[in-house]
């Protein structure tokens, strides 16, 4: 499984994705789902996925090395694109790309092309815009009432950001909510874990501010996770206990 | 949509369900989905239904209708089932004949049979058990060590499960969080909603102790909610911020 939250901000986005990969749960691996393609001053684009990793790999990779047109024999490329819609447009040309490669090998065996993305970013003086690409390389962009969006095993760490994430709010505290959202779906599905990748990248800087792996065993995390639960309990324990009593 | 939960406790047992149901969005109604099969003394048992409703219905009609033995000609019914396990089984013969009765149509219109159940109780002398019923009939039993049970939208509400609840915890505080992972569900899924009915069944009592339906505006409940999602900002609030600064 996966997870991958990506938030945007007033402040900026952040990018959040586990490592772990699993085929059948006697066949686990790490890799990195979250990939950054930074040029300083001029672009910050980050790109989370999720899915089959066989087809997912090939998306990233055929972005990564660029789509030739084959009229004109130019090369398309995430550093060239001019504007964040046309680099998620390009996003979406790669996932067609590579479905319509492997879809009669993957007709043949009936196994579903099952990909998805989380993409976004700032490009020169465009605002900041943040996407999800589904598997037929269409996408939704996201606003300022919800402002985030997943891919993977959503549910488990979608009510802390439902409860708690707002435009507004600070870089750091968004990035906080989102490790708690983490750290709730790594409780309750296994096949989500460390090591976590994240980047934070501040509206206009045009660059990460920050990139980080979280491994098995760092002390602000498992401080975090710590505090989460501690708190957590006493929250529901100083909740009065339901006023249904036996019946008379 | 539906959720349910059952959790099942050293104390006793406690049944949750919401009353939702929705054929598309713009087609949301209201039924019961927790029956309790009660004759005071002798036994005490809910079953908890999810799936679609036109199958779930006719599997809780049959249950409470009997089904007739044809060699016999006996009616079996949960009134007589001399044990849980001989219960439960009687749930699972219920969902097959229905599925087998529903198959050619269902097959025709390219539909699933998609049921599931909660069932439990205690009967006379006999431990309380707690089972989920699968839509082939099959079923599981719940143990002590994650001592509850889900069916339908489960994964907003597990996370709360995962973190609080414990065997040996007082009866109402189990019901409290139930409470607590119905209001994480209804907050993420608008297709679980008020109306919710419960029941609390205390050990060897053999007769619930409390069966309330909370409707919309309840104080007790709107509280709950409140101070939940007061309590969890506070508890995000106390955390520190992540300490990876800016690349130096």
């Amino acid at each position: 499984m996966t997870y991958c939250v990506a938030l945007l901000l007033d402040q900026g986005m952040v990018f959040i994705a586990d490592t772990r990969t699993n085929a059948g749960l006697d066949d686990v691996s790490t890799f990195r789902k979250l990939n950054i393609i930074e040029k300083p001053g001029d672009r910050i684009l980050a790109l989370a996925a999720a899915g089959n990793l066989s087809m997912s790999q090939s998306v990233v990779s055929l972005i990564m090395e660029g789509i030739e047109d084959p009229e004109t024999g130019r090369v398309d490329r995430l550093e060239n694109a001019p504007t964040l819609f046309k680099a998620v447009q390009f996003v979406g040309r790669a996932v067609r790309q590579v479905r319509a490669e492997y879809r009669p090998g993957l007709a043949e065996a009936d196994v579903r092309f099952n990909v998805s993305f989380l993409f976004g970013g700032q490009i020169g003086a465009e605002p900041m815009r943040l996407f999800m690409v589904y598997a037929a390389g269409n996408f939704i962009e996201c606003g300022q009432d919800a402002p985030f969006l997943q891919i993977g095993e959503h549910k488990y760490g979608k009510p802390i950001l439902d409860r708690a994430v707002t435009y507004d709010m600070d870089l750091y505290d968004a990035l906080k909510i989102g490790l708690i959202s983490i750290d709730s779906t790594m409780r309750s599905n296994l096949g989500v874990g460390l090591p976590v990748d994240l980047a934070v990248m501040r509206r206009d800087a045009l660059a990460t501010e920050v990139t980080h792996r979280i491994e098995a065993g760092e002390i602000y995390f498992n401080d975090l996770r710590e505090r989460w639960s501690t708190a957590l309990r006493a929250a529901h324990m100083a909740i009065p206990r339901p006023p249904y009593g036996p019946k008379r």
